[in-house]
C-alpha cells in the first residue's frame, strides 16, 4: 500500500537510505541504499548496492544488508525487524526478505520494470511465499525515483539495465 | 521442459550436486548441491546450502556458487555458463540466475511448495525478467527428492521449511 501519512521515523529512515544511495552512485553503483532496524527501532545493518565493485550479481543493497544483519545477530532470521529501502525490491530481494522474516518492508520509488513485490512475479502474493511482511510502499518517492533517473542519465546513459 | 533424455555430462554434474547435497547433509545443512560450468564446460564453483551455519538466510546453494564463481573469473555476468542445481530454484535463487545471465538451468527435482521457477512466481515468464535461460528440469528427479525427503523425515522431523 502507499504510505498514508509520513511518520517521522520513516521518513528518517529513508533520508539515510538516500544518504547511502548517493554513496554508491559516487561509486558508479546504481543508487538505492538500505538499512534495516531490530524491533526496538535501532539500526543494525545499512548498505548499498555492490554489484559492480564486488564482481557480484547478488550485491543488491537488501541483500548485502540481510547479511550484515543476521551476521551482527547470529542468526538466520530477523524476526520484529524492518527493512527501509529506496527502490521496490527485486524478485531476489523480496524473496530473501521473506525468507529472512523482516516484519514490515518500507520502499520509497516503485520499479515497474523490475519490482517483485507491486509488479512481475509480486513474490508475497504467491502461494510459495510462506511469509509475507507487511509492506508500506511511496515513501520519499520523489526523491528516491530522481537519484535513480539522474544516475542513469549521467552516469550510464547506456545501460539503464 | 523436462529432460528428454539423459546426456552423460547432465547426469555426470547432477551426480556431483548431489555427493554436493550429501555433504549439506552431514552438516545438518538441507541437503541441495549446485554447480556451475564455464562456456568451456570446466565446473568453476561447487557449493551447498549453508543457511544455518552461515547465519544467512541467502546462502543457498545457487546464490554461494554464483558468487564463487563471479569471484573466480571477477565479473558480474557468466554468459554462456550452466548451473546444476538439485532442486528447482526458488524466487530468489532464479532471479539470481537471470541476473547473471546464466545460460541453461538444469534442475533435479520440482519444487511445489517454494520453487519459482515452475511454481508460484515462475519467474522466467514475467515481464520483469530481463535474461531467460533455457531450463531442463527433473535430472536424476528421484534421487534429488530422496535426499531431501529423507532429509526431512529424519533430521528435521519438525521443521519442514
Amino acid at each position: 500500500m502507499r504510505s498514508p501519512l509520513m511518520s517521522g521515523s520513516m521518513e528518517h529512515h529513508m533520508r539515510s537510505c538516500l544518504a547511502l544511495a548517493d554513496e554508491a552512485a559516487t561509486l558508479g553503483e546504481v543508487p538505492i541504499g538500505c538499512l534495516i532496524t531490530d524491533p526496538h527501532g535501532r539500526v543494525i545493518a545499512r548498505s548499498h548496492n555492490r554489484t559492480r565493485s564486488q564482481h557480484d550479481p547478488t550485491a543488491h543493497a537488501e541483500i548485502l544488508a540481510l547479511r550484515q544483519a543476521c551476521a551482527h545477530l547470529q542468526v538466520a532470521r530477523l524476526d520484529g525487524s524492518c527493512l527501509y529501502v529506496t527502490l521496490e525490491p527485486c524478485a531476489m530481494c523480496a524473496a530473501a526478505i521473506s525468507f529472512a522474516h523482516i516484519h514490515t518492508l518500507y520502499f520509497g520509488a516503485y520499479d515497474p520494470k523490475g519490482g517483485g513485490v507491486e509488479h512481475g512475479p509480486r513474490f508475497f502474493q504467491q502461494p510459495t511465499c510462506h511469509h509475507r511482511p507487511h509492506v508500506i510502499g511511496g515513501i520519499c518517492e520523489q526523491d528516491c525515483a530522481q537519484r535513480l533517473q539522474q544516475f542513469f542519465l549521467t552516469k550510464r546513459p547506456q545501460s539503464p539495465a
